[in-house]
């Protein structure tokens, strides 16, 4: 089977590792910085060496295609370039880079194609500059609302439109990706969880992104001094919280193990050591495939008593996200490389949103995701041995070659 | 029986609580700030009014005089006039402002006494603008090292030592309070807590300041993506953190009732709603008047395994405070004067600090309580009824006249 060449990929990770390189492993490219903008005209630059065409919408996205043996709608793959602050080398650029380098070796091995075959850049996918995360996919898709997205500010008080202005990527609206002019998309994307390095598993065969809620506690007590409230007297919203966060466990773990749930944000007011706590605020992100089982989730967070320890509790959604089911075709063509090249693979589902998701809405998609060492992500630490790159740019490369079969 | 003079002291509190006021019934008065001085200067020409003589002492201690029929060691009552950031018009102040009553009395009704009487004001007790509290009455006591606390500064910069000397109040280390020439202290507070109100109470007769230990927990566990780590995987610090403190809560609530303890102050690493804690800091702050029960605690405490929920756990004490016992003769003299007065009264310890329990080491000591409505303090909502205060001030009074008899 053909492969990709793992040396020309080290190089393609090692040079954009230069971008808002920090001097520790990792980098912080905030969309659309100077880092961002140095990433995106070397990408540019290699696209054009192997004679793709270069197009751009309106929300900077990037589109380059290698043109197929026929005038039919576009293969499309790829990622994005930005990073969280003080974020790893792997996270989105990998996505973009080893659809680069499939790009590549299509050109370097002249492997026929009929249709043609587009690397895109998304841009301000994780949001870290302007919120919200994954923007640019989401107004492609219809998610967000183009207008509010270029008023998002940046913390030194820069809006996305004038960004998107000055960075001289901005194009036409018309190059936006649309069901027309692209027929299929496959991204690829580190796991940024632990699962296939525990598994030890080379290939995730990504079969959709699961569905999410989003809530916040708020518990209400009265502050009093630590030293004078006798216990029997006490409103100790921080009580009441560990409280309630134990009867979530206790209650959540009984439903399906695939099930996540976190308790990632608490805030303690006004968390003085010698006052009893009167308002703990704390946040419970839940996250399965099933609907049936976030159903389920739902049932027991609204069984939480309105009064706790003789605190008064309440909650409410922050946001919420349904199951989004990859094309299954595609899936199965991921599967069956992985086989054919000899890598090991698990199918899963993935916990974090990627572009892949609102694309998903347009056209048939597709995510293949390589091993996280230890699981690390959005930190420097954030690590895919180039074995595993490699290994997902082969089947990366064979997926797309599938497609273009159909 | 002699009683005060209740308009009197209303027009005492009333008058105070204009130097620091906020205009929501609370003041900001923090230590030898304009209004703090202010204040000082109205105590000053009010006690100047009665004939009393005022002596300041290095750390700007005030000391007002009646001068006895004999040359002997001065009986001493009084507080601070210091407030914390929005406090109320009652913590402290009232301490200060009934003693000055008390001696009001004595002058107008004529009251013979053996012993000089004097009225103390304490330089900085909150701690609330110079680190730590009740630093003067510590520096007096021997607690404190005076070079370092003249080192203390304020969030502006400035030093304690430069406060004091911009004060015009700085005066004499010859006029610290001293065993040779003051042979009892009273001070009369605010409870700061709910018991008396929940009680019934007019007056709370202190035993003494209750023991404490105060410690800082720390649990590490792994930050990791909520929407990727399986549960099995998970070292969630927060999630442990919850069973230690609901393991703390089970166990002490075993030992004495009138243990109380407080998990205060909470902090959560990275405290994102979409990332598995890997850092929650904890305070346990302990309290009971029998160090007994305190060690009983602290054994407790040690009982807490190093790994819980496959995070790691350590704890440290911050400070402590051994129970400070006052002067038995003294609280059978409140009692007596309580009952005297057909006041209802209840024996208690103090769960805060005041300079009281300092002065204790040095000569014989005792406090007078009063409520405080719904135990509230540090607050602008702070209150105590004025016919509870005058209450306070008619024991006050005559506990000073049966010391002047001892």
């Amino acid at each position: 089977m053909i492969t990709c060449n793992e040396l020309r990929l080290k190089d393609k990770i090692d040079t954009f590792a230069t971008f808002g390189a920090l001097g520790n492993g990792g980098i912080t490219r905030l969309s659309l910085s100077p880092a961002a903008l140095a990433a995106r005209d070397e990408f540019c630059k290699r696209c054009k060496a192997l004679g793709m065409e270069i197009k751009r919408d309106d929300m900077a996205n990037i589109y380059a295609t290698l043109k197929g043996e026929e005038d039919i709608p576009a293969i499309i793959m790829g990622s994005h370039m930005d990073s969280v602050v003080q974020g790893g080398n792997y996270d989105g650029i990998l996505g973009v880079l080893t659809a680069l380098e499939a790009a590549e070796t299509i050109v370097t091995e002249k492997i026929p194609h009929r249709h043609p075959i587009t690397v895109v850049v998304w841009t301000n996918e994780e949001g870290a500059r302007f919120d919200p995360a994954m923007m640019s996919s989401g107004v492609i898709a219809g998610k967000f609302d183009k207008e509010l997205m270029l008023e998002s500010k940046d913390r030194e008080g820069i809006t996305f439109k004038e960004a998107l202005e000055d960075s001289g990527y901005m194009g036409e609206i018309t190059n936006r990706l649309n069901a027309k002019d692209y027929m299929a998309l496959v991204e690829l994307h580190v796991e940024q969880g632990p699962v296939l390095e525990a598994e030890k598993k080379d290939i995730g065969i990504v079969e959709g992104v699961v569905g999410m809620v989003n809530y916040e506690f708020t518990i209400t007590g009265q502050a009093d001094h630590a030293g004078t409230t006798p216990m029997k007297y006490r409103k100790d919203a921080l009580f009441a919280a560990c409280n309630i966060i134990r009867y979530l466990h206790d209650e959540l773990d009984k439903l399906d193990s695939k099930l996540v749930y976190t308790t990632g944000r608490m805030n303690v007011s006004p968390n003085i050591h010698t006052v009893i706590p009167d308002l703990v605020k704390f946040t419970l992100d839940v996250r399965h495939q099933d609907p049936t089982v976030i159903n389920q989730a739902i049932e027991i967070i609204k069984r939480v008593p309105e009064e706790v320890d003789r605190c008064s509790v309440s909650y409410k959604e922050l946001w919420s996200r349904k199951t989004v089911a990859f094309c299954k075709e595609f899936i199965d063509f991921v599967e069956k490389n992985a086989n054919e090249y000899g890598y090991s693979s698990m199918r899963m589902y993935s916990g974090p949103g990627h572009d892949a998701q609102y694309i998903a809405d347009m056209i048939p998609t597709t995510m293949i995701f390589v091993p996280s060492q230890n699981g690390h992500s959005h930190c420097e630490k954030e690590f895919t041995p180039l074995h595993n790159c490699f290994k997902g740019t082969n089947v990366l490369l064979q997926t797309i070659l599938d497609i273009d079969r159909i």
